[in-house]
């Protein structure tokens, strides 16, 4: 009984403590080969993997160790399988699944691989394939997976952006004069992680952050100016938080500022929005405005949530365990009740998050209190708790694959 | 006996444990009243300032608090004293300083300010001015403060700057293709921020940061993309740490990237360097190629040395002992040998410090690996020790001026 185990998409602080918990599983339930693909489906393309030395993976603390190794350590890729499933590279996976007899296939990932997913396991329907599990376990920053009530790897990245404009404030804040700091943040289609910002102002009796900007919002370049304008009477420093995919409602900010570069995934790559903006103030108010792009750290953050990367190494496990005795699901995790923080695990079907966006409710944004509200009570519970990063003379040391492969 | 102590120039993670040294002193030393001027000397000439309550500041615990407390929590200025003595602000501030009975006043910041105890100092020998001592400490993440081993506040910076670097590492190693990441790092003449990048270095068996470029370094652009072709050789995924302030030797990069604006001390700004070298290499060498900028998370992020806070206090406590005896003084510390860190303290003039800048030296620049040891040998000790940041509720919590001040 042999499984492999891949990662995809953007990286995570915490898609490694899913990766330890499918291990762990492997380890716990006798699998005899635990198999690690390299850049994800690539690896099982190209017959790209390694092996897990059981010995080495208790003796090294992989197990802890994975849960604050940032970034996926299996590596990732963009690959988008054909939509078309008589193209030759599936029947080079299921050739490569059978070689190895693997019996259980989980793919670490988001949206984008829970479609490669749903597409294998079409195609194993198909062509009556059995023997073979293939599961989904989520993962990604944005926070905008279906089915589920956060994304694992969200809560690290909120705990991130939250801690950092609190630290930005007090920056911004040492000068006497009038000044607008905008902090551009992740996000394409949902504002998740511009509004995870809105934890800075947590228990501060002054705002230390005064306005988010979303993608699900409805605005016109007018109307943001209007809102900066009005809190500049009463606020020296004025800090935006704005997620990269916000665009106002006619696209004048648009037109200038964003690339039409494309992905893999035919996604746009947006760039560059909090600095035109921060132009754009400075032009219209003549008050100093600079932009800051938190930039890739906010996936990378070795500040990790310990309540995601407990919740991440449960998917990664369960995962596995699901894949023992069934195909085609993705284990989630779902909130008991508002009030007091009580998850329950459940699981999906691909169907339900490939291709799909989960974006902050209409609701929310009626008013910036209530969206301060709405997205502190949701968002506070996730960040709980800090997962100990190993120093080493002053550095944090990161688990290398090599310590527990053969 | 009353004392006022006051932070200037750009904010560090560790300017407020010189603040909490020096409120300390003058709690130990029986000081009646310690003042703390608002906005650096501004306070001082506008009678913009708060008292401590010694009850308060131990009550409230701010002498550890302050260790953790990132940016200047007495705001700071840009004010640049006039070079004519005659000018009315000095005799302004002399009135607000006798009017408070002021017997020592400490004066915390960089070369700039230093340029200020300077000035103040030269005003009290021409006006036979006695009873008052004005004496600095020093603070910079620059490290480019002339006289000492480091500047305090470099340590956290340069421990943010390399432990950053590691976790930006294992993000850009995900994807199996070639790719540059050009990380912008601050420092527009001294290139000591940019080079602690190589810390990322230290004990990995591979290269985790293969090119850093720095101001003191006299190179053209084509040896620069000589240097990234012949990296791309055998690594896939190139990390180049670059200071803003680096400049080719025909200035290639520079025509294109740096803003004409400047600063209250007729400082160049420049910003945007790393992006024009990105676009530059994708466009010459046909690869992924992307620019991070690390931007103002550098001086106020709560990953902090405790080695540096440690010094931070016991510089701003010597600072203000100093000042009940001398004026027209510096502490600063000095590293007694290379091959064990021990340091001790001494002071120096502000007249060596003000106005000038301590540069890598020209040794170290020979080649890279050379570098590379000169760098990590220097600033490994100085990064050792975390202080410990408070959370509640999974955010960090800072303490607040208004805790502590009657």
């Amino acid at each position: 009984m042999n499984c492999i185990i891949a990662q995809s998409g953007g990286p995570t602080s915490v898609i490694n403590a899913s990766l330890s918990g499918a291990i762990s599983a492997g380890i716990d339930f006798g699998f005899d080969r635990i198999l690690l693909s390299l850049n994800g489906i690539e690896g099982i393309l190209g017959g790209n993997f390694r092996e897990v030395d059981k010995k080495k993976f208790k003796a090294t603390k992989a197990k802890d160790r994975l849960m604050t190794r940032p970034s996926s350590i299996l590596g990732s890729c963009r690959y988008k399988l054909a939509d078309d499933l008589k193209d030759p590279s599936y029947e080079k996976i299921f050739n490569f699944l059978k070689s190895e007899n693997i019996s259980v296939f989980i793919y670490i990932g988001g949206n984008d691989s829970m479609d490669t997913v749903m597409k294998l396991n079409t195609y194993m329907e198909d062509n009556n394939i059995e023997g073979i599990n293939i599961v989904g376990c989520p993962k990604t920053i944005d926070n905008d997976l279906n089915g589920m009530d956060h994304s694992p790897g969200f809560p690290s990245a909120a705990k991130y952006i939250g801690s950092t404009l609190r630290a930005i404030r007090a920056d911004v804040d040492i000068y006497d004069l009038k000044s607008v700091t905008v902090v551009e943040i992740m996000g394409r289609h949902a504002g998740w992680l511009a509004a995870s910002s809105l934890l800075a102002n947590h228990k501060y009796p002054k705002e230390l952050v005064n306005l988010v900007y979303v993608p699900e919002m409805d605005k016109s370049l007018d109307e943001l100016m209007a809102e900066v304008k009005a809190k500049l009477d009463y606020e020296n420093n004025l800090i935006i938080a704005l997620a990269e995919g916000f665009r106002d409602r006619k696209g004048d900010l648009d037109k200038v500022t964003f690339s039409n570069a494309k992905d893999g995934f035919n996604h746009k790559v947006v760039s560059g929005v909090g600095q035109r903006l921060a132009d754009y103030i400075r032009d219209r108010l003549g008050i100093k405005s600079r932009a800051v792009e938190l930039s890739i750290i906010q996936r990378t953050s070795t500040n990790i949530s310990l309540t995601d990367a407990k919740e991440a190494f449960s998917l990664g496990y369960r995962a596995l365990k699901l894949g023992m005795d069934k195909t085609n699901l993705i284990p989630v995790l779902r909130r008991k009740n508002q009030d007091s923080y009580e998850v329950y695990y459940t699981e999906v079907k691909p169907s339900e998050i490939a291709n799909k966006e989960m974006k902050i409710p209409k609701s929310w944004l009626k008013d910036y209190d209530t969206f301060s509200q709405k997205m502190i009570s949701y968002a506070l519970p996730l960040i709980k708790g800090e997962a100990e990063v190993h120093y080493e003379d002053g550095m944090p040391v990161f688990i290398e694959l090599g310590e527990f492969i053969k």
